[in-house]
């Protein structure tokens, strides 16, 4: 691996070694209603690290079964005034919203996002996504499968907008 | 580049020497309603081989503004009665329904899907998606950046199902 890059399985632990041993098949991951699918587990957003995100679940629906794609397909769902960790690492994001609205924080600017709007944040680019509105805020993030781990950003202010 | 495997922009051209200039910044794809986002362009799905398809449109999200993701991902639309070719490659597929609900053959299996429901396509395995219903079927395809050529997949009898 180059670049010292950690393989990370659903955005948490680094498994250089262990693989997984799971049958790399076409699967079905039909969809429950109710942003849930068949097979899919909810999870904790985080389960290292310090405590600066609240309200965040994940699911991962494309990276822990088995699948040989560079990429993998998390859903997330910030509940009404949660946040996620304020951010930066040198993989790439790719945001598309199915749920509700939220803000994503890149840098120092702000953006409203809604449904299906993409967002690309790009290497390195300090980030934050949270829900100041009172509906869930929903979205795909899609990473490569193989990433760096993120680094907390420290912010100056109390203010996480 | 290891295994022969050609680069494909936009699921076609291989552009293994030419790279794109495009800045790697943070973008927002704005969704402007219609299942179209302002910035991406709608194009046929395929401009090579033969025609062993109909009325399908693409549009590539993420994978042709210079982002440096190992995956690509597009929004591909079958008009009613239309249908992808039926080939097969080395790379994966993950669909995820987001318009209208079609069906999709892997192998000799044919599925219904529809909203939400996201399918892994494993490698080298024949499949080809098609709609034999009366609105638009839509899905966003994810795939590796790098990855090969498909190959058509020759049908023993006429039908498609």
């Amino acid at each position: 691996m180059k670049n010292k890059t950690e393989t990370f399985i659903s955005c948490e632990y680094p498994l250089s070694v262990q693989k997984s041993k799971k049958e790399n098949k076409t699967r079905l991951y039909r969809y429950r209603g109710d942003f849930r699918w068949r097979g899919i587990k909810v999870e904790r957003y985080k389960t290292y690290g310090e405590r600066d995100w609240s309200e965040v679940i994940r699911q991962v629906i494309i990276g822990s079964h088995g699948e040989s794609t560079r990429f993998h397909l998390r859903y997330f769902e910030i509940s009404p005034k949660g946040y996620t960790s304020f951010e930066r690492h040198k993989h790439e994001h790719v945001v598309v919203v199915i749920r509700g609205r939220g803000k994503v924080r890149v840098n120092n600017r702000t953006i409203e996002i809604g449904y299906l709007d993409t967002i690309y944040i790009s290497p390195d680019t300090p980030h934050r996504l949270y829900n100041p509105y009172e509906e869930p805020f929903g979205f795909f993030c899609i990473v490569n499968a193989r990433r760096d781990r993120p680094k907390p950003v420290k912010i100056s202010s109390r203010k996480r907008g």
